[in-house]
């Protein structure tokens, strides 16, 4: 590479870098306002976080930059670097496309929206959030409306969260996904099998169950000298390779929520730990997009955190903190696979019915966002669509369309990349299984690295360097696909259930 | 005003309020940093600090905020908006001065130093920490030296901490105070008094000394919906109008220790608490600088904290926490009061003998800025003076000179604040006492909203419409000097130890 190239190369890394470290400070400022900030500090972290994005914005916009990006894809990289150029050159054009003023005021409407999100949740009153709500799709709507003007403003939207999966390729596989699933669904009702769904049931002390979610991330190996636990109402994690930090919540009635709530969060923060320390702010230090993050969560919880071999190597940890009688492995199994089509909670929800909790969020909010919905109508269709998809009807507003922090976020588009997530960890637990010799006994013996080690190679310590099918196919050698996890899903609910037998 | 001037003020404004937010953004990464984040986070977070640094000091330094803050400083603007334009234009002018690059360096070397400097303490190892010192004092000079290669590179950095309060006005008062100081301590040194220092001897929990601090904040009318309280090594205070946060530090064989930095940090709260909602992200609504930021701490730890008035409101309160006997509020008050000539640790230290800590440290950071000293020097150097001016020679670095934080964070020039803020402390409660009948009695009953009030009139409200001695003349009716606090001293201590009865 010339010298003139070497330099320009360069200069975008100082660019990107900072760019970067602007976005780890914003997410930063969200955890605090999410877990510790105290109740009337809105306006100004509001205020804060607008500023960031700002100024974020500004820089990703510089015509500089974009002369930079110019130079440098007509040019021959090396693979790394092109990769590099790629996804920066994406954001760029993207975000050229939107005002600055706009992305100030989305944020600014957001972080308002999240108190106002709050406020309703605890009081069941949709009407106060209903306003924040209409704000957001508003300036939603103009946003993608900036970006291309001529297509579906959805999927736009949609890019947003998948920027290389296609939203046809991912249709796909939801559809796959929803024609399985359905009628297995149906099955599990008609099932009389009575599993163990009381196993955890009594009171349980939060205090205590913090120091179990300390328990888990310890067997687990989460690095505590990179990370946190803490208490959110809607859990997330967060940071940087540096820094992940993990939130739970805690229920005294559901051990189990928060458990594998937090076991969940730490597939995420695994993810986060494994990018390279040496490309941090750069996008091959950074995570490839909300469909493969999510897998790493669903790889965790479902595959390890729901499995008979985690239970053994698990359940004697539960018995050391609580008094939990002689519940065996077999019925902490069932308790934590259970399918219940009554819980109208999708945080809650098991492997199976949480797809339907998706379904029906991406059709009321891709309605929204076309204009095909009101704001208003969004309690009564959601409830029809509860009743409809699960036999469910949420008794409030607060477990019904009041129960997920996204769209008070401005997110919209974002739910998909749930079920895609689960798809994703479903192929790679397959490949994992295939290429590590007794996964399922290592995990019994609580010997998670084998599979940390092979998670960190085929997807974390790549970053963004491979577009997300391509990621997938180099790890599991087929594209994003819904067989693996029909295939999982049909086996081990078929088992629980009888079903077919 | 003009259309035209109206729009430059506006466009000022705007700009203004993006780098307030920058700027609050960065605060609470630093609070993170030092309350809430993990061990190994250190390299992302410095990272962070100096990209938000850089940041601001490319809006700062704007040749647009430039030609705005020219036009609008030729125009005749009403009193209000020509404190913003002056405040502004004398950041604009010293940040044009240093480069980009220089800046952000001194954020990640500081960053930096802030890991070596506890890791130091922790070991009591000066060497590790001393290559980070000499970074920053080269930094630094190189920093004075960009904004005025003509004066002396001390005085230049005095100015970022008290722009507008000469050096040499602040020298004549720590001359006066010292004058005052050295005397009436060597006359409790040759007092036979004998003071109940050991009241509150014996070993305190420190949950329930956390406990207490929320009480003794409780009683002082500290706004939880607008603050924390946490633990961190050094304490400190921070935030903004919205969200202003104490730290306190315990030790379980000190309860008062946490309890008057906490009354201490809850009086730099009430200071950001009190600046104006409606002026947030203006000079109008950011603090006057720190010699006011410190007499407001120093009012609410000394002049109430260490009051007769306050203990028999709080000692109750003891012992509602903790089994303390049958001591008195005078036994209270001796103890919290007691000047201890033998304690090396400056956050420690008595009304008295703090000032004899500030002296030595403005002395060596002088030398050390001016090149008279080596950092190698600093420990030899410490010891000797701390045996001169104290009588005590500190056994180990850890309570010498790698006791406070200052220097870690690149703040040479900030110490002698600490001494200001006494003598403004002194000379605001004088004449509060004048103005509001019955203060003590009032404090007695626990009533500190009146006292609250007259400092968020005379002080707080004003955000940065003032420069210094002006408004210390239009709260009190006098300059900035040393008297009050040298009447005060000589009461007190002399009612204490007898003296010249």
């Amino acid at each position: 590479m010339s010298d003139t190239m070497e330099a320009a190369y360069n200069d975008l890394l100082d660019r990107v870098g900072r760019i970067a470290n602007v976005s780890h400070a914003g997410k930063l400022l969200s955890w605090d306002q999410q877990v510790m900030m105290p109740k009337e500090g809105t306006p100004a972290r509001s205020q804060q976080l607008s500023a960031l994005s700002a100024v974020e914005h500004d820089l990703l916009t510089n015509d500089e930059l974009g002369a930079l990006l110019d130079e440098l894809s007509a040019a021959d990289l090396p693979g790394d670097r092109r990769a590099v150029v790629r996804e920066v050159r994406r954001d760029h054009e993207r975000a050229v496309r939107v005002p600055t003023d706009l992305v100030e005021r989305i944020s600014a409407a957001s972080s308002e929206a999240l108190t106002a999100w709050r406020e309703a949740r605890a009081e069941d009153d949709f009407e106060t959030f209903a306003p924040h709500l209409q704000k957001l799709l508003d300036l939603k709507r103009r946003y993608a409306d900036h970006i291309d003007p001529d297509r579906d403003p959805y999927e736009v939207l949609f890019e947003e969260y998948e920027p290389c999966l296609p939203l046809g390729h991912a249709e796909e596989v939801l559809a796959t996904l929803r024609e399985a699933v359905v009628p297995l669904v149906d099955d599990v009702r008609a099932s009389e099998a009575d599993l163990a769904t009381d196993a955890f049931a009594g009171t349980f002390d939060t205090d205590t169950q913090e120091a179990l979610m300390r328990d888990v991330l310890d067997d687990l190996g989460y690095p505590w000298e990179r990370g946190r636990l803490d208490a959110a109402p809607h859990p997330f994690s967060t940071g940087t390779t540096y820094d992940a930090r993990i939130t739970t919540r805690y229920d005294e009635a559901d051990p189990m929520g928060a458990l594998l709530s937090t076991v969940h969060e730490f597939g995420h923060a695994t993810y986060t730990l494994g990018l390279p320390d040496d490309a941090h702010g750069t996008p091959l230090g950074e995570a490839r997009d909300l469909s493969i993050h999510e897998s790493q969560s669903r790889l965790w919880e479902n595959h390890v955190g729901r499995s008979t071999a985690f239970w053994e190597r698990f359940l004697p940890r539960v018995r050391g903190r609580f008094d939990i009688g002689d519940v065996s492995v077999r019925e902490a199994y069932e308790a934590v696979n259970a399918v219940d089509t009554t819980n109208p909670i999708r945080v809650e929800a098991d492997e199976l019915t949480y797809h339907l909790h998706i379904v029906l969020r991406f059709e009321i909010e891709r309605d929204l966002i076309r204009g095909d919905l009101d704001v208003a109508e969004v309690p009564a269709v959601w409830n029809e669509k509860m009743e409809s998809y699960l036999g469910v009807r949420p008794e409030t507003d607060t477990k019904g369309c009041l129960q997920d922090i996204h769209w008070s976020h401005g997110s919209f588009g974002y739910f998909p990349t749930y079920s895609l997530g689960s798809v994703i960890a479903a192929q790679l637990f397959d490949a994992a299984d295939r290429d590590i010799d007794g996964l399922e006994d290592s995990i019994r013996r609580g010997e998670v690295d084998p599979l940390h080690e092979w998670l960190t190679d085929r997807i974390h310590r790549h970053g963004k360097r491979f577009e997300t099918n391509e990621l997938v196919r180099q790890a599991t050698g087929d594209d994003v696909a819904a067989a693996a996890f029909v295939d999982y899903a049909t086996e081990k609910y078929g088992e629980l259930y009888g079903i077919g037998r």
